[in-house]
């Protein structure tokens, strides 16, 4: 993998790059479709492309129970086993571990939990994060991290964090085809300054090819995600990129991007879709709503997705009403494309210099405060 | 509408023809996929294009309901409500009323039923069929029948058989715009034969543009359905398309084209699809099963669609097996890919006169007896 930085925004710590993968090359900032079980939900990877996704994200824990690494290599990897050429990035399995494992027990070896399907237990350490992440054969894999759950008291999160470092220091150590794969690190240390401080100079010292930001977004005010990103993110080299994890609501990329990073991913758009709302440049939509009954205008008039330009809000919403899946597949490639896209605005706008001009206009139209 | 008759089998009363209808022409004998609720399940109308679909079925029962026939119409009718620019035709209502409608009570006018979903009363008969059918703006539409369940008494099925040719003599007076909207007649009369010819000749002198056989595949043995139709079909007029409703099986396709039929509908490939079985060449797949598991070839290897270039069993029995809605997308583009691709073969065949044979080597490898 390469990164190079391209251009750097004038007014913000906004920045363009150009992430280079064994299958692609990613304009960044960049946001990620999350493929949670080798399959971005409702979605063909062609579709994908057609909306201009370079990268996906799939889940370590969930391939893990389900099918299984050992049948997905195999099946000669993840990308062949989905049909997906682009890139792949795949999470190192501690966030699910933590959040929907059960009964887990956490040491210094790693954590044994429950599966949240059959209730059967497992183990996943450092060591054993890599080994399934090396057999997925990702492009990007990350390092096991702890993260640990809002609120958590500093005492907690301190041991986490240093728990966190010595396991990626293992993780870098049991990583050993590093030219196939390029392993990230995760910064942690919850809403605490000093410890997002320490853990980010511990796991910059470790030298790893990029730097996630893991354990935001869940839970915390979002003035302590922006406050915390202000301090982290200088911290994380200028020249590797950085990736903010679980995040993608339209604010939220607007402001990590003014912050400096580069990478996102989030399950909101594919989540809200399949309950029936959608992104418009207006704001949120619910389009299942007895509202849009007869409502035959697109879903957003300034959106030339393939959905916008082909149904009608009464349509998508007689067909989520009905259950019928063709509805959410098209909220679906509709939120996905509405975030896609507006990262492509945002990239036009730090390579114009008015990122903060955008991001103005952007909020209130959308009704952000 | 216009029904060219084209070439008739030496061998058999299989025939070829071309359907033209306002929005294009349509090779017969010819499977129609179903879209229910203005959707064929799963599927966008580009897919439906791809994989040869020419002209899709949709339930004038299921429509009225939801959203409404009046919503549809304004909405410009049911083409641009679902974007699909092929041939529709909509069914009358009459199988849905008596299959789903419940507390239904029939008289000469119509019938009374509650609504499958929310119990609501409502009326249907022979006009409001129309009326509902000429608001969808379907291009080939059915008259208004009484489909009597199997096994009826004869003394019943004759009095259904009756009232049918009185409603289908009421449906083509109620049907005004002609030119815009083809309306066909449906012949009844269950497994008795004599009702059967009656049905036909009854049906036949009021002149229609197209004629279906109804009220078969409802339960009754295939021998049975096969010997109705020997009977039937030769009363009906040669230059008339002749539609066998509600039959979609492999088997059936070929015996119902080597009596003459020369349209199909059928909501087994959709169906079986969702419940992760697929027809392949060899028989039928349940590709759900857990032998399917480590099976990393195509769903039917002597296929050519999107799906068997492109995945494997391995995947799409994970996809069914986690829930994943592609893996359910996946099996249903193979099976009606599968019938549509089955019936050019057919096609084919009438053409060089060996359907005898196309028909042998099938039933052999599908595993028929």
């Amino acid at each position: 993998m390469e990164f190079k930085l391209i251009k750097k925004d004038k007014h913000s710590k906004a920045r363009l790059g150009k992430l280079k993968t064994a299958k692609n090359t990613i304009d960044t900032p960049v946001f990620m479709p999350v493929g949670t079980q080798a399959t971005v939900k409702t979605m063909t990877p062609d579709e994908l492309k057609k909306i201009g996704a370079k990268i996906i994200l799939s889940n370590t824990y969930h391939l893990y129970l389900r099918p299984g690494h050992k049948l997905v290599k195999e099946a000669g990897g993840l990308h062949k086993f989905m049909n997906w050429d682009g890139s792949i990035l795949t999470d190192s399995g501690g966030f699910q571990v933590f959040s929907l494992g059960r009964l887990r027990e956490i040491n210094e070896k790693g954590v044994t939990f429950r599966s949240h399907i059959d209730g059967s237990l497992h183990f996943i350490g450092p060591e054993t994060s890599i080994e399934i992440q090396n057999s997925l054969g990702a492009d990007i894999i990350m390092a096991f991290d702890e993260c640990v759950q809002y609120p958590a008291s500093y005492d907690y999160v301190k041991e986490a964090v240093d728990r966190t470092t010595r396991w990626a220091e293992r993780c870098k150590r049991a990583h050993k085809d590093t030219k196939r794969q390029t392993l990230f690190g995760i910064v942690q240390g919850g809403v605490y300054r000093d410890l997002r401080l320490k853990s980010a100079s511990d796991i910059v010292s470790l030298d790893f090819e990029g730097y996630a930001v893991g354990g935001l977004s869940v839970g915390e005010p979002k003035s302590d995600m922006y406050e915390i990103l202000d301090s982290t993110v200088p911290i994380l080299p200028e020249k590797k990129p950085r990736y903010l994890m679980g995040v993608g609501a339209p604010d939220d990329l607007f402001e990590g991007v003014l912050r400096g990073i580069d990478m996102f991913d989030c399950v909101l758009p594919t989540r809200i879709a399949r309950n029936g709302t959608v992104f418009t440049k207006q704001g949120k939509l619910v389009v299942r709503n007895s509202t849009y009954a007869r409502d035959f205008s697109p879903l957003d008039k300034e959106c030339d997705c393939y959905v916008c330009k082909n149904y009608s809000r009464a349509y998508i919403r007689h067909l989520i009403n009905t259950n019928e899946i063709l509805g959410i597949r098209l909220t679906t490639i509709h939120n996905l494309h509405f975030l896609i896209k507006l990262m492509s605005e945002i990239r036009n706008a730090i390579d114009g210099d008015y990122l903060l001009e955008l991001k103005e206009e952007f909020f209130k139209k959308y009704g952000y405060k």
